[in-house]
């Protein structure tokens, strides 16, 4: 497959989305046309009605396992209406969370097993796997702190203990030890602009050596 | 784990569910409080709005392991919520379809390929395992035949070719012949009233040897 995929992955409130957003913008502006910047669920009426399911406030009766193959049938909605054709297309395409995000929140952070989550995405990536991840990472506490500060709108996810953050970002952590190639590691406790810049330069060397 | 877990499986038009109405009446008129009889999705809020996703004309973009994660999703969700506590209370669950029709369906019929879909399902189920599972055979041309006669509204799958229908029988086939402690299978070119008859003394068999 040609083309580059590049996912972005962190904690809640390190920050990714922030530091995504201005890179989307600085592409933008120098008319990179090139460049595909999405996040799951992407925009695509399937996996926009499987994310209503999963984040509305009166499933509260919804299985963990239920939860996790919901993300992974978005997923995978994304992966054929939007991230294949770009990638054949030859684009980088950005994208805001992908397997790693479910490896660390419903296997770790969830308890359903790390292991158990991966192998069951792999049903839906059949194997597409990022060429360059960037890991914003933050301490749970300040990642904590800087959503209370920042959102009025406090949803589910947000609403979990300090625990679940700690098991999260520590799956994290475990999944940049096992994929050094793939995964780098940006501090989040930085300036964001100096968040931003790292991040910057780190996508464009991944373009240069493709 | 108590309690009795069947199954019911087969091919359209097999009259499937003309049967397990039959014996689910039978047993309603005999005061058997210890039967439940389920289908999927089973009546839970979560399930329905999956099944409904699924089923919605509007979806035709949908990708076939999209739709194979969310029958599995759907499948969890009403494990949990209502077949593993009625096996927990000790009663015999009768159940319209489960993972055998995911393999027939979207792995033979869909073509993702008949493991692949299996495996996938294991995170769904952890492992539960129908203790019998009557399997209502049907040639295709039969199947198919009966679906026209007596269908106003055709969905989605009946519409399907011909070649889509002989490749789940197939399916199915295989399944009965690899796990044949498990797979009955009842000869549904038979008068209706012949296969109910069938099917409840298999019934009855289990739940004596249990």
């Amino acid at each position: 497959m040609a083309g580059l995929f590049i996912t972005f992955e962190g904690p809640d409130g390190a920050g990714k989305t922030t530091v995504l957003s201005a890179i989307a913008e600085q592409f933008k502006t120098a008319k990179r046309t090139d460049i595909l910047v999405t996040r799951e669920p992407g925009g695509n009426q399937i996996s926009e009605a499987i994310r209503n399911l999963i984040l509305d406030p009166k499933n509260t009766q919804m299985d963990v396992r239920t939860e996790a193959l919901l993300y992974a049938a978005s997923r995978r909605q994304l992966i054929q209406e939007t991230i294949r054709p770009a990638l054949a297309a030859n684009k980088v395409v950005l994208c805001d969370r992908f397997v790693d995000s479910s490896v660390a929140y419903q296997g770790a952070g969830r308890q359903i097993g790390e292991d158990a989550v991966f192998q069951m995405n792999q049903f839906a990536t059949e194997g597409l796997t990022p060429d360059l991840t960037v890991y914003v990472d933050v301490p749970s506490e300040v990642g904590l702190a800087r959503i209370k500060a920042h959102r009025a709108n406090v949803d589910r996810l947000d609403a979990e203990t300090l625990s679940f953050h700690k098991r999260v970002r520590a799956a994290y952590l475990r999944l940049a030890k096992q994929f050094p190639d793939r995964i780098v590691t940006v501090d989040a406790t930085q300036p964001v602009a100096t968040v931003i810049e790292q991040t910057m330069t780190l996508i464009t060397n991944a373009m240069k050596q493709r």
